[in-house]
């Protein structure tokens, strides 16, 4: 981005549409410079209006589950319908090793090159909040260009599915055919994130088992949820290889949709989204002040030598830090 | 704690060993009130040369486990041995139901009764954080009374195992028998923190199947850890019911003891869990002070419904209540 930054220019070229232009925006808002991220809240506020109608669908699974295959699928069939679906991802872990494995368009080979569809990978840079951060404003993005399917891809690691979920309107859980004690294996956190679930891989001689592990999984569900929830997640079963069940898939992504809307809470779950992110940006702000604060930088590294001597507790030390960046900040 | 509080007092009786004064000290380090937390501090300073020599070591496994039978057995045959044992634990769900599952004393009914046990339930206040830092602080209290093997209990849910594993020289994992597929179950992130592996339950008809677990367990940890590792965490058999296993158990925790002693390395995790604790603390009184300051309670509830109704960006409320709170701490 070595160019001066038009917001107007950025804008205009997302709402026609513009590739190009779009990756160049989506650029921006994941940059954590400065004047970057001033331009970034510029164009956000100017594209807003334009955005929100999306359907918004988290895809959450554990490695294996064959998440990209899937997406690259359902993906497919969402075009054949008319729809223009972007592919985004939460990756934290992109942010170790400086490479995303989400989003990866190689492994995704119909949608890759479907003028329909629009594929990122995970923003490589900062904390789990920072690289959320950047999905939710690339959805605003997206949907201003047109998009009007978003599905965000995550891992089964950590909080990512805890963050996907609170920037999409439906939670996808895909899962492999698991009985018995297996279910065990599944966390429940997850479970009690996921809107819709799916048994995938369910071709061939698996799919039997897939049936199999899908009714006892509803049946394990039933545990789970309280009998009034104005929602219960159906467990189905598909492939990623075949195509089989994402139509009927899809009609239940739909139907949890407007089973939300018609009771006020589709409404209620986005606005919901936006205070919370709001306290998230707080807190990830006032930590990134406090670390990079210059006071704090020259105090740090004695501090930290004198509590690892046992010259000073842990808790004087904390004060003392405290107080360095407050008057750093006055 | 209606009466004045007198810290050499406290300091004194807990030095002395009395049980009266040193579950007082305990609630006083528990305390949220500001001037509780001063006089806590003044505690800690005293006491804090007198701590230091216990073998602290986490215990940790999903409810179901057999933890507290485990515990109980386990700190009977250390009393035997002539130690002195506090169980503490680290709950972060009492916080949430205003009561503690683990340490409950009933459910240690040999350690409840014994003069060389101390049992603390955990503490029901606050965040993870908080009943994290009450923990610690409670550790030191207990070696200054003279407990020379501190067991911190936790259950297998989100950020705790980290968290005990910060506090304590040597992780206990136990597991019941699993093998195969079922060991994927298991979180890796877990398998990783622990220095001790225990199939527990091993008695009666479930002894080969607990033998046979571990034995897959120790080889899929192989694949885990580095083979250059200064320690190979073992995987054993052991039984709350009938004790079967616990010398041996101990032995191991007394040999990765010793040869993190031998390599510099008990002093130096004690140091780095010095330092992290002390940003732990940082970060989690910043919060505490946005969070409570007066111009951003006053700011919050009409940004918030801004937010809500899509008159202002989630960026742009964060940004108002970020500068409320720095002219707050002005």
């Amino acid at each position: 981005m070595g160019r001066v930054i038009d917001v107007a220019e950025y804008a205009k070229g997302v709402l026609d549409g513009n590739r190009g232009v779009l990756a160049r925006a989506i650029t921006l808002v994941e940059s954590t410079r400065a004047d970057h991220r001033a331009k970034a809240q510029e164009l956000l506020v100017e594209l807003l209006p334009k955005s929100g109608d999306a359907i918004r669908v988290g895809i959450t699974g554990v490695p294996g589950v064959g998440k990209s295959t899937f997406i690259d699928a359902l993906g497919t069939v969402l075009t054949e319908k008319g729809h223009r679906v972007a592919v985004l991802a939460v990756d934290p872990s992109s942010t170790r090793t400086g490479g995303s494995i989400l989003g990866d368009k190689t492994r995704m080979q119909r949608l890759s090159v479907n003028q329909n569809a629009f594929i990122r990978p995970s923003p490589t840079s900062g904390t789990l909040g920072g690289v959320a951060q950047a999905t939710r404003e690339t959805i605003v993005l997206v949907e201003a260009a047109g998009y009007d399917v978003v599905l965000v891809e995550t891992v089964g690691v950590g909080q990512s599915e805890v963050a996907v979920a609170n920037m999409t309107d439906c939670s996808l859980f895909l899962t492999l055919a698991r009985t018995g004690d297996q279910l065990q294996g599944i966390k429940k956190g997850v479970l009690e994130l996921a809107d819709v679930i799916a048994v995938n891989k369910a071709d061939g001689e698996h799919e039997m088992d897939a049936r199999k592990a899908a009714r006892e999984l509803a049946g394990a569900l039933r545990l789970l949820r309280p009998p009034d929830a104005l929602w219960h997640p159906p467990v189905l079963t598909c492939s990623g290889l075949t195509g089989a069940g994402l139509d009927e898939l899809w009609s239940r992504v739909l139907e949890h949709r407007s089973t939300l809307t018609d009771a006020g809470e589709l409404d209620e779950r986005r606005r919901r989204q936006q205070v919370e992110w709001t306290w998230m940006m707080v807190h990830d702000e006032l930590w990134r002040q406090l670390r990079e604060s210059a006071a704090v930088r020259a105090l740090a590294p004695s501090l930290e030598e004198k509590v690892r001597s046992g010259e000073l507790t842990a808790t004087l030390a904390a004060e003392q830090i405290l107080q360095a960046f407050q008057s750093d900040s006055r």
